[in-house]
């Protein structure tokens, strides 16, 4: 900071500018929450004061929040996390046996029977139990370990805890990750702030979002002119592209990270949301242990799931875990230790976790309603993946590969040059441009595909499938209205 | 990793290895969870197998946990706890109007009036502006704005994020931090895992760890010739140390850090916990207001507080928030970028902080429990306090100052040289020694001075106060009798 000398007193600058600040932070870039959400929450407020504008409310289809959206919260999560926070309610007779019976359990293996104890830092021994268990359920009997467990503040912070330990090397050694385009920003953001190197394959649009390994390869072979890849993170089913990776695909991806000696990474926190006839949820571990020992006892891996989507959609709660598997013992250590200097994963998300990997059996009283509930979400967004499909590709200029799975639509939109020319004015990118301008004029807020990255020249957007069914009809409605009006003045 | 061809099948190490993972998350230490806890845990599993110990339980005083030492959860939270969980509770009958007035309220700012809703990455506004009136009241009505809040996950999660934003530059040019020694471990893994520079002042054991600005500039000095030192970190009350600081010596501190251009850190997480005569917490912000217009408008600074601590002892629910004063707007841009990348703090946790700092009012009907309850936890500690100190000093070869503040002691031990010499027999740092000897021989799990800092030659070990009185003295009794013990071996 320079030194102003005014009238004999010396004056500084800031200690803290975007001069002197982290060169890394300020490369990181986060387009869920980036401008055109503030802009969104600005024009709420323009709303709440009175100010006139084409529409009366913003619809916030940027974010997988399902609550956000009207979704309702499962009965029984909510009953037993009531129990877990005011335990005098255990005396109370409103409540059914089996969520009393899980807020016993769970309290029973908290420090002095509280929530508001620190846990484990690797989460609750009885919860990574519990999860262990759902996860050999899930893989037809493949074991796992709950010393394999580690509870997490959603699943961003075991993916950015994962990212951290594998970083290393300087200039041409420093660590390169192979992440999708498209791709959920968090990763990018995380790479930057760690100042690793993102290596970019591209996901095949033409093949719904399918991922090929000559592609891989590509990128791979590419990235080792300047840095040292190590790592290839895979999303399934795809965030923000929706596709589920069918059996193969995973098989050949398990196979090129071997031959390539990369640790995988694998982010299935959409598992549980499937709707597309003939489309199937494989987990990367039951495919790594189905290819035999040679794979099973050497691949490297992590697998990341959350308790915010599936049917739940309980993202206040911050829950996840992730399971490593064939990781060195000795780094095994050293993650246990850097996660204990955050102390603990939030208590009432791994409570909330520990109820979603052992959730009401067919003879507990709160079966009936649980499962009610749970498939109505499940069956309602897949309608809603359907109808969202349907609706774009009737709209010149839109197309839309199938919603398979997670809960976003990333459709193509086809701008005209002159709309293009206008943006750049403007100082845009284009498909901000088309946002935002979707944003002013019908109160809508989408993300540009630009966020996610997109092959050049391409232009999409991502919009969730959660607005209740009658809202998103009136969304696609308005977007296919805006998109001919838009198409129309630049033509 | 090497390729070993055996039968002709190339075999590689593994992917990631302690050589080949991040350099600085090795470097990163955090003694309060370090190998003495993970003994003691292994200490109560073997307790449960049957094997016989010369303790029947193993008695945890290494962390600040208060419910896991037996401390009741204050009614009145965990009331609107439950209320926000399960909104069906709020047609009940058995809660009271103020706690069913304060769930309708956070419920109404969450969106689709849901917990399990994403918050504003932020924190929730209105908790915000409740935040804000909080610090407004408690320093006698110097403004405070929301827009200055964020809400973190502990305050762990928001020191790390402004000390991230701080770090910059390579060689002589990297960033130094001063911390005190003895310091509270997470400032140490952190600037460790940044890869910042950490410059050590020490805090004056002789004058009730006090704090001294000869030794600030002393160490800012010496630190001038390898690094660029930017940032000064203040624990007020003092952690591991328990010391209260005087108004004289944070305006000393503040007038030190504008003089020298230094970004302050103020770590005030134990603001409520202040127990000995004549002494008072002064915030930071007001002492810096009060100090007129040439300091409150130019000296840089964050100031962190917690619902883990206090009278609350929330822990599990990771709830927190900092203020920042006087950030460059630029900056504040980039932290809210940043802090999105993670989505929202767990807002369960940001329900509690609502609460703190919005508790019931006189003309409320919680009032007088609420009251009770907080004035009967802040009254144990006081006495706990008194008991610790009165005790320890009764110990030959044992000398502790006033616990003024917070929920440690940090006393200091004296061991014989033939103790010292039998510790590195065993590899092991002698207090270190000490502190395992007390845990096999008399099942209490304390933390050795050296993983905080300590003037070289001087041992010690942090003590929380939080065991109920009467097993506290238990505990005292105890190490007093091991020390003799341990002092008579070695003599």
């Amino acid at each position: 900071a320079a030194d102003l000398a005014v009238n004999g007193v010396s004056h500084r600058g800031k200690v803290l500018t975007l001069d002197s600040m982290n060169p890394n932070v300020k490369r990181v870039e986060y387009a869920v929450r980036g401008p055109i959400v503030q802009r969104a929450v600005q024009i709420e407020k323009e709303l709440k004061e009175g100010v006139k504008k084409p529409f009366t409310e913003v619809i916030k289809a940027n974010i997988g929040d399902a609550h956000a959206m009207g979704q309702k919260p499962i009965t029984f999560l909510r009953q037993v996390l009531a129990l877990c926070s005011y335990p005098e309610l255990l005396e109370d007779n409103m409540f059914p046996e089996d969520a009393k019976k899980r807020a016993r359990r769970i309290l029973e293996s908290c420090g002095g029977h509280s929530i508001g104890a620190y846990s484990a830092s690797q989460g609750i021994e009885c919860i990574r139990q519990d999860v262990a268990r759902y996860i050999e359920r899930r893989d037809g009997g493949i074991p796992s370990s709950p010393d394999n467990i580690y509870l997490s503040t959603g699943a961003s912070d075991a993916i950015v805890t994962m990212l951290k330990l594998l970083v290393c090397g300087e200039g041409r050694s420093r660590t390169g990750v192979m992440i999708s385009i498209p791709q959920y920003p968090l990763y990018s953001a995380a790479l930057a702030d760690l100042g690793a190197v993102q290596i970019s394959y591209y996901l095949d649009e033409d093949k719904c979002w399918s991922l090929d390994v000559a592609e891989l390869r590509r990128a791979l072979n590419a990235a080792r002119q300047h840095c040292n890849p190590r790592v290839l993170c895979i999303i399934n089913p795809g965030n923000p592209t929706g596709q589920v990776q069918s059996r193969q695909c995973i098989e050949d991806v398990i196979r090129f990270a071997k031959e390539e000696h990369l640790f995988l990474m694998a982010d299935e926190v959409y598992q549980d949301n499937v709707y597309a006839e003939g489309c199937k949820f494989h987990s990367f571990k039951k495919v790594l242990f189905e290819m035999g020992p040679e794979y099973s006892s050497t691949v490297e891996m992590a697998s990341f799931h959350s308790t915010s989507k599936c049917y739940m959609g309980e993202c206040g709660f911050r829950g996840g875990y992730m399971e490593v598997i064939n990781m060195d013992p000795e780094v095994k250590a050293q993650l246990t230790k850097l996660v204990s200097v955050r102390l603990c994963p939030p208590v009432p998300g791994q409570a909330l976790l520990d109820l979603v990997v052992n959730p009401p059996q067919p003879d507990e009283p709160s079966y009936t309603t649980f499962m009610k509930e749970r498939t109505a979400v499940l069956a309602a967004l897949a309608e809603k993946a359907r109808l969202t499909e349907e609706t774009f590709n009737t709209v010149p200029g839109i197309t839309c590969n199938p919603v398979q799975g997670a809960m976003y639509t990333f459709p193509r939109i086809t701008l005209p040059q002159k709309a293009i020319d206008k943006a750049k004015e403007e100082g845009q990118v284009p498909d901000m441009y088309y946002c935002m301008r979707l944003l002013e004029e019908e109160g809508i807020c989408l993300v540009p595909g630009s966020g996610f990255g997109q092959r050049e020249g391409t232009f999409h957007f991502r919009m969730t499938i959660l607005p209740p069914t009658e809202k998103l009809k009136v969304v696609l409605q308005k977007i296919r209205e805006f998109h001919l009006r838009f198409t129309q003045e630049f033509s």
